[in-house]
């Protein structure tokens, strides 16, 4: 489960072995997401791919291994994209929407697998799973904390709550966004972000009225 | 796919075919979402239910009508509870938050039946899937409406993107709502009630700001 050995990806300049590896993740992703990782096999992974299984397993230990493997590169990426924007980022509400359209961006050019990281969460067991679990609870804290940072906390505005509203908003597009109707990346992030910042931050006196 | 003819319940007064079928529902809701609909056999469903297999093929043709009578009889209940909550209520605001608690009340009491909604909606295939996208079309267009009666439409505020962010938030909570943690249905839809008026309505200037 460690870092694969074979992988040297250095600054940007991903070896062949880097290349073909993403290559299969994408393809292995398009399999699960089609007929469900359950009923998907290990030769649906090789054909869709356009290898050998013995060139698979050059790749992968298996099924699991091959879910875990997307799951942990989908966290990765999304975290190191999140850290290298927020970097640049003092405010809180600029920091919030960082967070948005960095998620957003990746979702939109990684369908595929971002629909299996929501549907096939508990698909994976045992070894595989502790390390994306970490993964998932690293980038909620980091999202509770830049909430959290927008201002003081209220039982009504509890920064956890609102955070894991906010991914829900987010991640249950792959239900029903279309490019066409919808618009681009940074029109669903522009979107989604007043929402989400508006409805934090407040203001408005009839948005918290009761019935 | 009609309505069952030896379904008679009338005024809150269930039959026993009723009563039983609904707890036929309800196991196979818990089997499905244990086992995943794929995985899942006629026979884990008839066991979960303690019956024979003739005993279940009384109340369904097989699996994919048992998935899409769960389904069915999700968004029926759904959209019966809504509409019968609406009928005392003419604020905007007021019928939003209708549609909140009678979603996440329902939601709350019905877990498996609405993670097999979430996860299987794609499972259902030819003369059982379209009854339930019809019935899903029609909750999205009334939810749709009540959010546009809030207030004029912006590009930004675009009611059918706001609506399907609201489902987002609320769906998305079978991935992470503790009871003990975070409250019951009432705490949360006030929550996620309050988050989404004040992110419709506004009123803040820092919420919109960009970064």
């Amino acid at each position: 489960m460690a870092r694969d050995p074979r992988a040297t990806r250095r600054r940007g300049r991903p070896s062949r072995f880097d290349e073909r590896r993403e290559a299969i993740l994408r393809g292995a992703a398009r399999v699960f997401c089609r007929l469900g990782f359950d009923r998907a096999s290990i030769r649906d992974v090789a054909a869709a791919c356009g290898t050998s299984l013995a060139g698979l397993y050059y790749y992968t230990k298996g099924k699991q291994d091959l879910l875990c493997q997307i799951q942990r590169d989908c966290f990765e990426r999304v975290l190191a994209g999140l850290e290298d924007r927020l970097r640049a980022l003092s405010r809180p509400e600029a920091r919030v929407r960082a967070l948005v359209e960095n998620h957003l961006s990746f979702f939109l050019a990684n369908m595929d697998a971002m629909k299996v990281l929501a549907h096939e969460a508990d698909s994976l067991t045992g070894r595989y799973r502790a390390p994306v679990d970490e993964l998932k609870r690293r980038y909620v804290r980091i999202a509770r904390d830049l909430v959290a940072s927008l201002g003081p906390r209220r039982s009504s505005r509890d920064p956890a709550v609102a955070a894991l509203a906010l991914f829900g908003m987010m991640n249950w597009i792959y239900t029903w966004y279309d490019r066409e109707r919808d618009g681009d990346a940074d029109a669903l992030a522009r979107a989604i972000g007043d929402l989400f910042l508006r409805g934090v931050l407040g203001g408005s006196r009839r948005g918290g009225g009761r019935p």
